[in-house]
């Protein structure tokens, strides 16, 4: 049975919730659609996060992630709702995501958006 | 029907208005004209913001960077108008421009200019 | 109407079919699916010929690559049927592809193919 | 007699207890195993401390390291043990541990904790 | 069930036996122990071959590193032997196989072995 | 009097007419029109050779290469034509051209032509 | 008439003088000599400086940095010294002088000095 | 008559005592023995410093770090004491040494110590 | 009883003798003394050999360079010596010894020697 | 006394002469005057060669390439030059010298000059 993407992010429990600590996770692996052209897009994903009482469950990101493989999104919007919902998923005490895109045009867009405040 | 240059830059709806994120344009294919020799001059355009109510399009700013190719400007003013330009455009909560030209007379000149405090 | 990706390879005529010379073609946008798992597959293609009467354009090799997005395809059989579609496409002097594909199970794997002698 | 993995960590007097100043230890050959596919993982750990009454003796802490070699250890909670464990050795006045781990699933997972207020 | 670390490698028919490429397979996590001490070397496993009929399968050659987790070997040795394994598994037209070693007593070692003349 | 861009390459004798050496010129600052959009195009030349009894003239390069600013040309046809110039230019010995432009549609393109056979 | 040496650093108006902007000017071509042994000393002079009413003109600047072709400075004093020109001949609201210098001895030495204070 | 190693470290008077500036040293020639062992130990000596009245003479550090050569050290001791016996010889404002030394059982350990606060 | 620095280059019986197979060993931490200044010189040493019926013992290796410590030897000539003193040790079937030293005077010096043939 | 910029070069014998191997030298501290404008020019000298009875004696080397900072040479000469003295001066079984120059008018040099066959 092949594993299926989804835009369900799975978690476990943190197991040092006593701590302010942060987990950086970068997929390389980043593809879309163009809602202009439907052409792909294609770019790296960068995430910084201090858990609180659940971490995001590496597995479950990486088929996250794949999710958008056929969906029609804009650099700005997919990163921001990237980060919306990994902090459904999670709510971490502080979380940013980047999305780093290939060039387009001869110019190269970078997205990062933060939720809440780095203690 | 070609594309033309145009010292006209197109917004979209910035689709996260409630977060302060930020967003980084780089071309590396920018070309101008030096007013004193009349001689090509070549640079890098690196563009950082925290949209407010608006996006700059990706394509429009290209095209707005191809305006200056037959123009002789130096490199002091030029990153600065590219910074009012692209304020008047879009109303950024924080926006920072910098050039980066290439060597002349065995100097290489960086100019960087803000508008408004980072939040 | 959108672009669509398309498994057929145009060309134009050398404009110096004269002389033996070289083109090199690198694009990091490509991805295939894993025929056993289902999963997303991530590379760069970098292609590089000696055009004989027949130069690849590459607006159409950008569709060619992306005919790969829904198809499995094993890395060693990929990377062979580019070489073999782009041989026939353009009869080329000489043509070397190379996939080098992202990390899978700790192991990053690069394939070469080559047609012909270099002069 | 060959020398033998332990979890004790042994410290020797601080020479300059008098001055906040800072160590900084990395190892890139750091390896344990997945507690779910029981496969090996690799990762680089990166120690900075400022020493209190007691430094981490070096040769003490490549034991430490190789002691988790065949544990089933998560990325997120070997990096909190090894602080804790580090801490509780040499009582730091400030100390921060990261583990840099390979990439898995096309992830790369770094997990960065800290104990104390730096200076 | 877990996987195992297994001597045994595992290939598949090589999807384009008429042509001679190269495949290149580099895992940066191979690690064994040293015969003398006992203690943990560590190393990149650099593999580049052009394939007969049969091709290396990649989860299997993940599998027969791990298999020299808890052996002791020298690096020469293990250099050779890895190539003696995959050359017996697949029966390459050209294999070579280089072994990157960790700095011991302030030096890094590198062996390289081939088999057979590359066409 | 502002220089002009130009097609003639001016020459100098060769110095050293006597020894077989070479001669490698770099220009980032290469731009030219698409021919099919009208949109301007960048790239990197570099101009490697063997003088016979005449040396390309730096500055004149320069203006050389200014004159495709405005002009519609191909990616395979410039390099080519700036090797057909400089070689009657400065009857060199042997002479390579390579163009590297800059990414178009994901796809990076670089050129390479040479004249003669190097001693 | 050759251009000369000159210790007279020419400025131009700022273009721009109600923003606070940065102008960063890097000379890799920097040489004088030893006030001791008489011998040639090399390094890179970076200059970074927020201007006020008026800006370093740039060949002004290479005038200037000539001038010590054959003047028996020492680091520390010439960083110092350009620092202290270029305040005068600009005024700038903030300027900071860096001196690379090549290795003497087995060390290599940085001296980085600074006027005012950045807003 | 040969130069000799030495403990004492010679200064010059500061050429611009008036103002906080800094002077960078980098000497990657730095031996000295392990005083377990016996054997040689190697790194780099990073040195910044604001002066005050006195600059460290870069001749006179150079002996002064050729005096460890036969001496047998610890990391952590021998960067507390270079930084002590450089601040009793120039009295400066503040300074920082670093000592990043070469790898020992697969570990890179880096000391740095500062004296003072900086302004 | 601690370890001594040591003229005499231990080896290991080739366990691989049948086959032509190199093994490359580089060491950062080699330093000797300038025979006309007295002074500490400092280098790189990379030995790469294919073993005939020997191979070099690795800490043998660290003993044999730490006998340079106290020598007086121009690079030219070191270089050259430890290749003969290791051909003498192992009869190698090829071996290259590179000296790559730091700079003097500003000129940075490699020495490069070899003995035998490549296969 | 202070040392004198000569055109004369020094050589010592070869302490090696029954081998053929390769001494290279690197300066990046040349420069000279351009012959028509009258300014400084910069570049690295990099000279690799095999010697035969004599070698380049590395002080020497020094006050020979500063014997150029107040000569007008162009690039192509300078370099042919430098080779011709330097085998002059040790007669070699081989000699190479590149001369990398920096940027003049956006476009960067580098001449390479041989002398002999390498064996």
């Amino acid at each position: 049975m092949p594993t299926q993407p989804s835009k369900s992010v799975s978690t476990f429990p943190n197991p040092h919730p006593d701590r302010d600590y942060t987990i950086r996770l970068v997929s390389e692996e980043f593809t879309s659609v163009c809602p202009k052209t439907g052409q792909p897009d294609f770019g790296t994903i960068e995430i910084e996060y201090v858990p609180d009482q659940a971490c995001v469950e590496m597995k479950s990101l990486k088929l996250y992630l794949w999710s958008y493989r056929n969906e029609g999104v804009f650099y700005e919007d997919v990163t921001n709702r990237i980060l919306n919902d990994l902090v459904s998923a999670c709510h971490p005490r502080w979380m940013r995501v980047a999305g780093i895109f290939k060039i387009r045009g001869g110019i190269q867009n970078t997205v990062t958006a933060t939720h809440g405040q780095r203690a």
